[in-house]
C-alpha cells in the first residue's frame, strides 16, 4: 500500500525528520515515479518539508569500473561522519547503462556494509530509467528531498565512463575522479572528456601498485589535465594517491574538497553553477512531463500510426506531423 | 547559399544519383538541421527519391578508444569493396559525448585517406548534437538517405564504451565490436552492455600481440559471453583474431557477416529488428519535434519562468505545470 494511504502527512513529515530510513526509501520511490498520484503527493511533501539551512555539499563521484568506488565511498564516508559529528550523508547511484542491458550494480550494498549500518547514513541502490532525461531530474528531486529532511553530504556515484559523468557533473557541485594505474593506452580513453570536469583526481589502490606505474599514472594524468583549458585560475586540480582500503590520505581529500568548496563559493562559482543546473533541470522536467502529457491525450493515435509503420515507407515524417498537427 | 536555392530539385536528384559527394555532404548537413526550411527539403527530397531496391546492410562498430576503429574501418572497407565490384559503402559516426566536450574525433578522415579516395565509400565525419534522441533520429535519416541514393553498405560507427553502443545497435543490424589484447580487470567494463548487445567480436592488433595475452583475452570474452544469454540459439558470437593493419582473416570477417545476414533474415529476426528500431526513431523523432514545437510557441513563458527560479525554491513543478496547462 502507498504510504500516503497508509499514513497522515504530518506523520510521515515528523518520521522522515526523525530519520526513518524505510519512509525514506518509500518516498524516493515515489519522486521517482510517474503516475500522477504519486506526482501529486511528491509536491504536497516538498511543500511541507522544512527549507534547507545547512549548507550542502554535493560530490559527484566517478571512475572505471574496477577503480574501487565502493570500496572508497564506504570508508570515505565513514570517514567524514566519524570526523564530521554533526553530518549525514545520502549515497545515490546513477546508471544509465542498464537502461539496456537490464542489469543491476549487484552487490554495491554490500561493499558498503559498514556504511549502510552507520544511523547518518543512506544508501539509495541505483534507479535507472529509460529516458535520460528523467535519471537526471529524478536524481536531482532526490537530491532536494535528502537535504530538506537533513542529509548535508550527497555522494552521486556513477558507474563506468561515458555519458553518465555529464550527468553526474550537471547534478554536483564537486567532481571526484577515482582513477588506477595503468598504461598509456588505456589513459586515452579517459581524458578526453573527463578531464574538462573533473575538480580531483584520486588515484586508488596506490598502496600495493608498484612505485614506477604509479608515477607514470600520475605524470599521465598531470599532462592529460595541462591539455584542458582551465576555466578558473583559482583552481588547480589535485592528484591525491589513495587507497580505500587502507584509507590512505582522507583528511588530505577532505581539505581539498573543503577548499574547494570555499573557493568556489568565494568566486561565486558554487551558486552560479548551482543556478545552471536547476535550469537544466527546469528543460528536462518540462520536456519530461511535456511528453509524458502528450503521450497520454494521443495514446489512440500514435498506437495507430505506428501500425502503420512499414519498413519501405519512409514518411515517417508526414506521420508525425499529422501527429502533432492535431 | 542553401543548394535548395541554388538548384533544381530534379538537378539535386540527378546529382545524387550519379555520385555526387559534395552535394551529398550538403544534404546531410539538411538533415540534422532543425530550421523548419531545410525540413520541408529534407522532406521533399526524400519523396524525389527512388525506393531502395538493393538489400542493404547497417553494420555498427564499436570498440575502446585507441583499438585502431579508424584503420579497421579504412582497410575493411577498402576490401569490401574491391571484393564486391558493385557495393557502395557509407560510414556515419556517432560521438554523444562531444555534446559536453565540444570536442570531436581529429584525424578520423586522415586516417582514412584511402577509403576517402575511393568513388565507390562516403565518409561522413562525426555530427554530435545536443539531445541524443537528435542524434538518432538525424542518423536514421542519413541512413536512409544514404541508401536511397545508392549505398548498400553502411558502417556507423562510436567511439568509446558507454551510451552510444545501444545508440548503434538501435540503428544497425550487426554490431562488431573491436577488442584489443588487455587484462581481466580492464575488461571487466567492457563485459556488461556490450556482450549483450555484440554479434561479432574482432580481437584487433592479434599480429603483434604476445601469445599468452591474445590467448587470454580470447579466453575472457568466451568467459564473457558464456555469461550473457543468448536470445538466439541459431547464432554464436564469433571471436576473430584480425589485425587493420596487416588485413588478417577479412575474408573470414565478411563470411561471418553474410552469415549472420542469411541467419537473422531466415529466423525472420532481421526485419523483426528493423521493425523496432523504425518504432523507437518514430518515438524518438516525435518527442524531438514536439519538444521544438513547444518551445517555439512558448519562447516568452519559458525564458519568464526561468528568469523566476530561485535557488532556494524547490517548486519548479509549480512552474512547470503552469506551462503545460497553458
Amino acid at each position: 500500500m502507498k504510504i500516503y494511504k497508509k499514513y497522515q502527512l504530518s506523520e510521515i513529515v515528523n518520521q522522515l525528520l526523525e530519520g526513518n530510513k524505510a519512509l525514506l526509501a518509500s518516498c524516493i520511490t515515489l519522486i521517482e515515479s510517474d503516475l500522477k498520484e504519486d506526482r501529486s503527493f511528491v509536491h504536497i511533501l516538498f511543500k511541507n518539508l522544512p527549507k534547507t539551512t545547512k549548507n550542502s555539499i554535493r560530490i559527484g563521484i566517478t571512475g572505471v569500473p574496477g577503480a574501487g568506488k565502493s570500496t572508497f565511498i564506504n570508508t570515505f564516508g565513514n570517514f567524514i561522519l566519524k570526523n564530521e559529528p554533526k553530518r549525514k550523508l545520502a549515497v545515490l547511484t546513477i546508471d544509465p547503462s542498464s537502461s539496456y542491458s537490464q542489469g543491476s550494480i549487484l552487490g554495491d550494498k554490500t561493499r558498503m556494509e559498514s556504511l549502510v549500518l552507520n544511523d547518518r547514513a543512506y544508501i539509495r541502490p541505483s534507479a535507472s530509467r529509460g529516458i535520460l532525461g528523467g535519471v537526471n531530474a529524478h536524481t536531482y528531486e532526490t537530491i532536494l528531498f535528502c537535504e530538506k529532511v537533513g542529509f548535508d553530504t550527497i555522494f552521486v556515484e556513477t558507474v563506468g565512463v561515458g555519458q553518465s559523468e555529464s550527468m553526474v557533473k550537471d547534478l554536483t557541485d564537486l567532481l571526484l575522479f577515482l582513477a588506477i594505474p595503468q598504461t598509456g593506452d588505456d589513459l586515452q580513453g579517459i581524458k578526453k572528456g573527463i578531464m574538462e570536469m573533473v575538480d580531483i583526481i584520486l588515484i586508488n589502490k596506490s598502496d600495493v601498485i608498484d612505485g614506477p606505474l604509479l608515477q607514470k599514472t600520475t605524470q599521465d594524468f598531470k599532462n592529460a589535465l595541462h591539455c584542458t583549458s582551465s576555466k578558473r585560475n583559482y583552481w588547480t586540480v589535485p592528484i591525491i594517491k589513495t587507497s580505500g582500503l587502507k584509507q590512505l590520505k582522507y583528511q588530505n581529500i577532505l581539505e581539498h574538497i573543503d577548499a574547494y568548496v570555499f573557493k568556489t563559493k568565494q568566486a561565486g562559482d558554487f551558486n552560479y553553477q548551482r543556478h545552471q543546473q536547476l535550469e537544466k533541470v527546469f528543460h528536462q522536467q518540462l520536456q519530461h512531463y511535456l511528453i509524458k502529457d502528450f503521450y497520454n491525450k494521443n495514446e489512440c493515435n500514435i498506437h495507430n500510426q505506428i501500425q502503420s509503420l512499414s519498413l519501405s515507407d519512409e514518411n515517417i515524417f508526414d506521420k508525425i506531423k499529422e501527429l502533432l498537427d492535431n
